[in-house]
């Protein structure tokens, strides 16, 4: 890459300090504000760009349209010893999560597992934030969320009534970094075609169809089609379940009341989310466990491989290795985000990050 | 098709009785005997005829060679209030899983949720068996297992070191039937390979790739190479980390140590599974939760259809229709399968079906 067309980087703390800074300009209390910001880099810091800073300005326009609620009372609706039902109370979507990852841990201590659901939440960013803070209180963590617009037709349909219902677990190893899965259950994400646009590229044949059933390659043409499920129908009953799961069960929106975050800024998203940990030591010794984790993540790193393949990898290593790599050397942001974010601090009036 | 070519049909109780008769021979108590064959004629009853009756013959095959034993002491190894760990003592699947899914039951209703894990179980039949249990407790259930030989390597390896791990859920409806999933992690599963190969037929192409990473589409060459997860790298990931919750959390096989049971008669396969009650009313109402999935359901019916596709199907749905086709009219025992069976009775020295 050309050294002048290099992203210019920041600290992860100095880009929280600015998140926050935006977060209390539009009345977040200042706790909330860092607790949100945290979040939205520890996302950029982890490479998941298109979940973190650059979604601020379309949060700060929606708190601005009174589609966020920035006081809630987040509350438990419903409780059992091992279960929580959490009205978020449509505060900000990461600050309910962390709610529910908090709950579930202190359940899933007494109780060996707990299951959390979440009922008008909103968009809370990256599936693995929540599903990774289990880690350590030495749990599992899961965590899925009904999507906040819907690219997805029942198999065989046009009709888009699913999201991209998205899946994560994170599980602890010993001298390996923990297993971290985060995925859409489409073969592409909404955000990979909108970047395939962007650059002006081809996108694979199987990541969407048109609605006369055939592949669907232009991004540009985007609208006129829809997400594929990975597997055909296995990716859509995984989508409707999950849906089933995160939304219906907690009486959270799901298929036609879903809303389109990106569409409209005004209408409680009613967004349903649910989280559950699972202790360790309630099946086994932790440390015997994370040694057996270890030894499973070497068996996949050491398998012969195909040709052209330079290494096999295990989910979350590579999240893992950002994360290493922009502790040290900062989290690039590239112009066309840094000007948004220009725009966006001058219109709040407060300092922008430094050029 | 040809009439005289019709397969004979039994009714359910009456292969039933077979299967628990072949059982007793090989020394397994009556009512365990009968317990299991139960779960295997429902798994014809359904459709899963790769995972019912036509696994007898192995299943005795093992029995004798003492790879499962059939007076197993099956108790609670390790135990919070929402979990429990089962060893197995390498009895019956069938019987180990269906205990774990009773004290599943039971601690959801007192605490909301409860997640309940196996060792030294055994190959169970079909995930929907278990997976449906706490329907009738008005509870969402799921369900894993590390499948049974290993035919699926890492992303991007050669090595053959997952299997296709399935997952199921079941979710009950009001006046729609329970919505069923029942997957593998992989595009195809073994079984369709092998009828494809029965039949002369070729695979299509996103089944299988051989050891250069070239498409396999002839089934008789299935051996050279290996089944495709869904969505590529996401289906990875999915049989992973399911592979390390039913396996190497229960201290049960996963990776190099599951043991080939088609290969192999003898050795314990210690195999590991996973199962989860969710209480409804832990969440909601269970009336207004029941009618809302018939709600989704409907929605997902209603979508407008792809050209050529006649009609769009809620995941369980086709299982559904069998079952009250079959239970009508009797279960298909096709000619090969039922000279297999009449071998059997004959070996054992039972009465084998009528002809």
């Amino acid at each position: 890459m050309d050294e002048a067309a290099a992203p210019r980087r920041y600290r992860a703390d100095r880009l929280e300090a600015f998140v926050a800074s935006a977060f209390a300009a539009v009345d977040v209390p200042p706790d909330d504000a860092r607790a949100v910001a945290e979040l939205m880099v520890r996302a950029d810091l982890s490479g998941s760009e298109g979940h973190g800073i650059f979604r601020l300005p379309h949060y700060i326009r929606r708190i601005r349209a009174g589609g966020i609620n920035v006081r809630p009372e987040i509350r438990i609706e419903r409780e059992k010893a091992a279960t929580a039902l959490i009205d978020g109370d449509n505060g900000i979507g990461h600050l309910v999560v962390r709610r529910a990852a908090e709950i579930a841990i202190q359940k899933a201590e007494h109780c060996g597992v707990a299951w959390v659901g979440i009922n008008h939440g909103n968009h809370a960013g990256p599936a693995f934030l929540y599903a990774s803070m289990p880690l350590e209180k030495d749990m599992v963590g899961l965590y899925s969320a009904v999507g906040s617009a819907n690219h997805v037709p029942p198999w065989g349909g046009t009709e888009m009534l699913l999201s991209t219902n998205p899946i994560a677990a994170a599980i602890p190893a010993h001298d390996e970094p923990p297993l971290v899965m985060d995925m859409a259950t489409t073969v592409a994400s909404y955000g990979k075609v909108k970047i395939a646009a962007q650059r002006g590229e081809t996108m694979p044949e199987g990541w969407m169809i048109d609605k006369e059933g055939n592949p669907l390659t232009d991004p540009t043409r985007a609208a006129e089609g829809f997400l594929l499920p990975i597997g055909g129908y296995k990716g859509y009953a995984l989508a409707l379940v999950l849906g089933l799961l995160a939304g219906t069960l907690n009486s959270a929106a799901m298929g036609r009341d879903v809303i389109d975050f990106n569409a409209d800024d005004v209408t409680t998203t009613n967004t349903g989310q649910f989280m559950v940990a699972i202790s360790i030591e309630a099946f086994c010794e932790v440390e015997t466990f994370k040694k057996q984790v270890d030894q499973v993540i070497r068996e996949m790193h050491s398998s012969p491989r195909l040709p052209g393949v330079e290494r096999i990898r295990v989910p979350g290593e590579r999240s893992h290795e950002i994360r290493q790599e922009r502790s040290r050397t900062g989290i690039p942001v590239h112009d066309v985000l840094k000007r948004g974010l220009d725009a966006l601090a001058a219109d709040l009036g407060i300092p922008g990050l430094p050029a």
